[in-house]
């Protein structure tokens, strides 16, 4: 334990998979917590939650997790916080501040709140980070360091409780940001979701032409297509909930993308080669942007690594 | 110099950016020709090879490069290649290999075939390998290991000149498979012609939305669009080139896309979760195709770095 008093006598964390667990891992790496319980739904994780041994309680229940805990936060896809929102109302304790991490949080906010009781915090949060890979685990304690974690407190929350959730998402490594439910679903409408939505597709069809076999769509992914593969690797269960959760403006990106596809399209069909150049040089800006503030590697081929040669005899 | 003898006594490279640069420096490090020659185009471009010191000559003229060269290797944009093509015919050397590193291979035979004069053995090549950085300085010779050299020679060509080729690109640690332009052309357009399509036109898409700043889709880029911005940072003179010459294959590709998208969104607006849960649990298995015959790394996140947490003291 950490000389320094933790910022939250107890946590609870409802589901353990890449987020939750790399929540608990950083979470007492930095001493947060005086207590983490941790609950899954499936025995086998929670089976596994136990055997390594990072938090300090492993239940059967959600109920019985969030009991005097200070701090719950739901880290399951989207379209269960609703009905575990139902399911843990009645022991929260007063006082205690409940967040999430869901990738929605119009949905999110209208599943939970109807069931969260008077005099607890109810404070969403989203942090933007995130690997292809899910289960107990695959989570690690550095996951959030430089990521933004973005807050979508409702109108009247107590501003206390929101810098309490903020200092926990900093002591993470995270930056926090604060804005609306609304505003956040679209930011990542297309920060986010627009681009899974796209890598599943594309993966999709490569996996099932007839002219191209699998195998040479496997050896020949290194002309671009493997970046693809690694976002469309992504958890199934909660993706299938975020687009569900954040259809309108999934669909409203995907309408402006339509367009813009269809404009370079028919550049190509016209040899428009003026079109096409211009286009290409004006995307090379923001990858700049993002390798600036940190949020990529500067290596080229996102600091892959690379075999050597073995040197022919001298 | 090797004490082996050399493959080639004499190699010309035509361009000098990612690609060309990268042949030079493996091709030197491996002993693989007695003198190597480089041209390009700008007179800065040259300047900066001679100050790297990695090849033998830099000469002004293309006709002037290829004298007496047994391996002469276009690395320029494919539009390039049929006017380069003609400018080097009469100083070919007899018995030379003309070859090229072109990302459209039907193409380039038509535009470069007419004007190859009889007795130099004519062996289209591509290695399907890059990073979004492009330049002189940006090539390196570890960049062809474990990736796959495609060789298209035209019917009738001397078997022994394939194999040299072929022996070459080994050396530089490439696999070497041979089909036909054609074949090459419709299994690239999905492997990465149309993956860099639909990331050129995402980040476009990005950059211009009235509800979203730039800052916000740079900030909040970790959440899958930062994937595709890398590809979007591709050399746009390439790319435009390469989108024309395979256009019947790219935009059959793009058919094929679009109706899957159509699929995808209609199960979204029809708030079909079994749909795209399904398609999703799909595209796991070709990524675990590609990370098991070494075409990407295991690694979480293409084995991106991760900062280390501060932490709190004791």
């Amino acid at each position: 334990m950490s000389a320094a008093s933790p910022l939250f006598p107890k946590i609870a964390l409802i589901g353990f998979g890449l987020i939750g667990g790399s929540i608990a891992r950083a979470a007492r790496a930095q001493g947060l917590a005086g207590e983490i319980v941790t609950t899954a739904r499936s025995a086998r994780t929670r089976a596994r939650v136990e055997e390594l041994g990072i938090v300090d309680r492993v239940v059967e229940t959600n109920a019985e997790a969030v009991e005097d805990a200070d701090l719950v936060i739901l880290c399951i896809p989207v379209g269960a916080c609703g009905p575990v929102a139902q399911e843990i109302a009645a022991t929260l304790k007063p006082g205690a501040i409940i967040s999430d991490v869901g990738s929605v949080k119009g949905a999110v906010v209208r599943d939970m709140a109807p069931y969260l009781p008077d005099g607890v915090h109810f404070v969403p949060a989203h942090p933007v980070a995130g690997t292809e890979h899910s289960g107990p685990d695959s989570g690690f304690a550095e996951l959030f360091i430089n990521r933004w974690c973005i807050l979508t407190p409702p109108d009247g929350v107590d501003p206390e409780a929101i810098e309490r959730l903020r200092a926990f998402w900093a002591a993470l490594g995270a930056r926090v940001e604060i804005m609306t439910p609304d505003h956040h679903d679209l930011v990542l409408a297309i920060t986010s979701h627009l681009p899974h939505l796209i890598a599943y597709t594309i993966v999709g069809t490569a996996d099932e032409l007839a002219q191209v076999t699998s195998s040479e769509v496997i050896k020949f992914s290194a002309g671009g297509f493997r970046d693809f593969t690694r976002i469309a690797a992504s958890d199934p269960t909660m993706w299938r909930d975020v687009f569900l959760a954040n259809k309108e403006a999934v669909l409203e990106m995907l309408g402006t993308f339509n367009e813009d596809l269809s404009k370079l399209t028919r550049a190509i069909r016209r040899n428009d080669g003026e079109a096409l150049f211009e286009h290409f040089s004006r995307t090379r800006a923001i990858r700049r942007g993002i390798v600036e503030i940190g949020q990529d590697s500067a290596a080229p081929d996102f600091g892959r690594p690379h075999a050597q040669l073995g040197k022919k005899a001298e």
